[in-house]
C-alpha cells in the first residue's frame, strides 16, 4: 500500500506520532487534491479522544506510523468538488470517525456506513485510492462530502468538535433504546463521567430522563449533580450503594474504556434491561453468567454512528443547545494533554485550537 | 431455617448427595402433606441436567446438603388440593425448575415467575413454609399446582422429562427472538450439541429455519446433520470454517456451560444479531469489545421460562411431536450417569426411570 498517490500534491502541517512511545511532533505530509466528490476543510478545532491514545501507542497492534490522529473535527469549507451540492465555501462543517465505506451494501444504503465491512476511518485507515488516512491533528482536510456534516449556527465550533465522536457514540445507543426525544421517561445509568459520559448525561437530562451517574471516583458526585444535573450518583466501589441500586435502572450506557467486569453493572438493571457498551478496552470484558441470565439482561455493542444519524445528532444539539465541556489547548500542548487524558485529568474533553484562534 | 416443618409427615424414597464429593446414595426424607393448592405426583421419570452436577459438587457454593437433585420431572397426579381446578387424579403432569415465587410482583403477574426476585427452585430452594426443597430424584413430589404443567398425550413421559429444563431453556430465547412458529425463516446457530442444543436444533428445524451447529467436537457433525437434520456444521476449533462463517447468522443460541470466549461466536453474527446465552459457567465469559461494538451485536441472557411459557412449550412439543433423545437409566446408575454427563458422554440426556417401569 502507498501512503500517498500521485494526486497527493498538497502539503499540510500536522502533528503525528512516529512510534509506540506515542510522542506527538509536528509533521508535514501530503493530502490529495480536492476531487469531484470532495470538500476541503480548513480545520479550526480537533478534539482529543481516548481512541487517539490507543492509536499513538499501538495498543491494538493496528497502528500504521506515522499516525496523524484526530476524528473530532470542525472547520470551514474552503473548496467543493463539482458533484457536491449540499456544501458551499464558507460553510461550518464537521468530520467524525468515518472517511469511507463501500456505499453499496445494505448498511451503506441505509446510512449505517459505520457497520459496512469495508469501513475506513478518518485516520489510520486506507482510503479508496490506497492512501493512508491522516486525521484532524492538522490544518487542512480533504474529505468525501458524504462523510461531512453541517454544524448548526448556534453552537460553538470548539465545544462542538467532540460531538463528532464522543457525542455520536453515546447518541446512537440512546436513540436505539428510544431515549432521544421520547415521551417515555426512563431511569438510565451512565457509567464513567468522561468525554463520552458527560455528553450522555446532557442528552439524558435534555430529554427528561432520570439519570444516575456510576463512577469509581467519589469526586465525580458533586460535578455530576451540580454541573451536569444528574439526579443520582452511585459510587461503584461502594458495596452498599451498589446493593441499593440493584434492579433500579431501565438502561445503562457504559463508556469506560478500561478493562472491567460487567457483572456488578448488570445487577443495577431491571429484568430485561439493556447495557450498551461503547468502550473498547484491549482486554476482554468479564461477563459473569448469573446477572446476565437471572435478569434476562442484554449487553449490546455500539460503535459511533452513520452519517444520517450524525447530522441528526448535530441538529438535536443545535435545537437543545448541547455541546461538550472542553479545555482548549494549543498544538504544542498535545503531548501533555494526552498524558492528562490517560489519567482522566480533564473536564471533559481536550480540544486543540488548530488554527490558533482564527475566527469562524 | 428448618429442613422440614410439622406438616412434613410423608416419608419419601429419594437419592441425594451429602457432600461435595457429589456421590449420590439412597435417602429417605419427608415431604409436606398435600395442601389446598398442592398436587401430589407419583414420579415416573426425572432427567439429569448439567445443573445437577454443579449442585451436587457445590460448584457455585450455594448447595444445602443433603441435596436431592432433579428438575425435569414427569409423573402421574395422585392427589389434588381443594383449590386445584386444572388437574385431576390420573393426569399426566410435569414439574420443572420452579417451586415457588411471590405471585404478586409484575413478573409473577405476567407469568414470568422465573424472573421474580423471590423465586425458589425445585431443589436446593427454600419453600414458603421455610422447608428446603427436594427435587425429582425421588419417588413422589408435592407441588403447588401453579408450578405444574400438563404433558400432551402423544409424547412419551420419559423423553418428555428433559423438556422441563433443557426444552424450556432453549424455547424461551427462541420465542423471544420470534423463532417459534414464525413465518420469517432465519439463519440460526446452536453452540453445543448436548441436552439443550439438540432440542434447540429440533425446534429450529420444526419451524423451518436454517440451522447451523457450532461445536468443538468433529464427531458431532454427522449426528447433527443426519440424526437431527441440521443444515450446516462449523467446527469452532477450525479457523477457516470460523472465518467462512463470519457475519452469516441472524441469531445464535449458546448452550455451553463451560467457560469460553464469546468473541469468536459473536463474529458469526450479522450486524445487529443476537447471541442468547443460557449456560452458567462458574467463571465469567470473556467478552471482547471489538466484535460486540463493530457489529452492534447483543449478548442476552435467559434463564428457564415462566409457567405459561412452559405449558405453551409442552403444547408445541405435542403439536410437532418434539421430545428429547434420551438414555434411560435405573436409579442405581445415577453416579455413573453423572460422571458420563460431565464427560459429555450421552446422546443427549439421561433420564432416570424412577418408578422402575411402572406404566403411565
Amino acid at each position: 500500500m502507498a501512503q500517498t498517490t500521485p494526486n497527493h500534491t498538497q502539503s499540510v502541517v500536522g502533528w503525528a506520532a512516529h512510534d509506540p512511545s506515542g510522542k506527538i511532533t509536528p509533521y508535514i505530509f501530503k493530502r490529495r487534491e480536492n476531487g469531484v466528490n470532495d470538500v476541503t476543510i480548513k480545520i479550526l478545532y480537533c478534539g482529543i479522544c481516548h481512541t487517539d491514545i490507543h492509536h499513538v501507542k499501538n495498543d491494538w497492534g493496528i497502528t500504521m506510523y506515522p499516525v496523524v490522529p484526530g476524528h473530532e473535527i470542525t472547520g470551514i469549507i474552503t473548496k467543493v468538488g463539482s458533484n457536491v451540492k449540499n456544501f458551499k465555501v464558507g460553510d461550518r462543517a464537521a468530520v467524525g470517525c468515518l472517511a469511507a465505506a463501500c456505499m453499496e451494501c445494505e448498511f451503506c444504503k441505509d446510512s449505517q456506513e459505520n457497520y459496512c465491512d469495508k469501513i475506513q476511518f478518518t485516520y489510520n485507515g486506507i482510503f479508496w485510492d490506497g492512501s493512508i488516512t491522516y486525521g484532524g491533528y492538522s490544518e487542512m482536510l480533504v474529505a468525501d462530502y458524504r462523510f461531512v456534516v453541517h454544524v448548526p449556527e448556534n453552537i460553538a465550533m470548539d465545544a462542538a468538535a467532540p460531538l463528532l465522536c464522543a457525542g455520536i457514540t453515546v447518541f446512537c445507543p440512546m436513540k436505539d433504546n428510544n431515549l432521544i426525544d421520547s415521551p417515555a421517561k426512563k431511569r438510565i445509568g451512565i457509567v464513567g463521567l468522561g468525554g463520552l459520559g458527560h455528553v450522555a448525561v446532557k442528552f439524558g437530562k435534555a430529554f427528561g430522563h432520570h439519570v444516575t451517574v456510576i463512577s469509581t471516583s467519589p469526586s465525580k458526585e458533586k460535578e455530576a449533580k451540580e454541573l451536569l444535573g444528574a439526579d443520582e450518583f452511585i459510587l461503584s466501589t461502594n458495596a452498599m450503594q451498589m446493593q441499593a441500586g440493584k434492579r433500579t435502572l431501565d438502561f445503562i450506557l457504559d463508556t469506560v474504556s478500561a478493562k472491567h467486569s460487567l457483572g456488578p453493572i448488570l445487577e443495577l438493571l431491571k429484568v430485561n434491561g439493556t447495557l450498551s457498551v461503547v468502550g473498547a478496552p484491549e482486554a476482554p470484558f468479564e461477563l459473569p453468567s448469573f446477572p446476565l441470565i437471572f435478569g434476562k439482561r442484554s449487553v449490546k455493542g455500539s460503535m459511533t454512528g452513520g452519517m444520517r444519524e450524525t447530522q441528526e445528532m448535530m441538529n438535536v444539539c443545535g435545537k437543545y443547545n448541547i455541546t461538550c465541556n472542553i479545555e482548549v489547548i494549543k498544538p504544542d500542548q498535545i503531548n501533555e494533554a494526552l498524558d492528562r487524558l490517560a489519567r482522566n485529568d480533564v473536564r471533559y474533553r481536550f480540544v486543540i485550537d488548530i488554527a490558533g484562534g482564527a475566527r469562524e
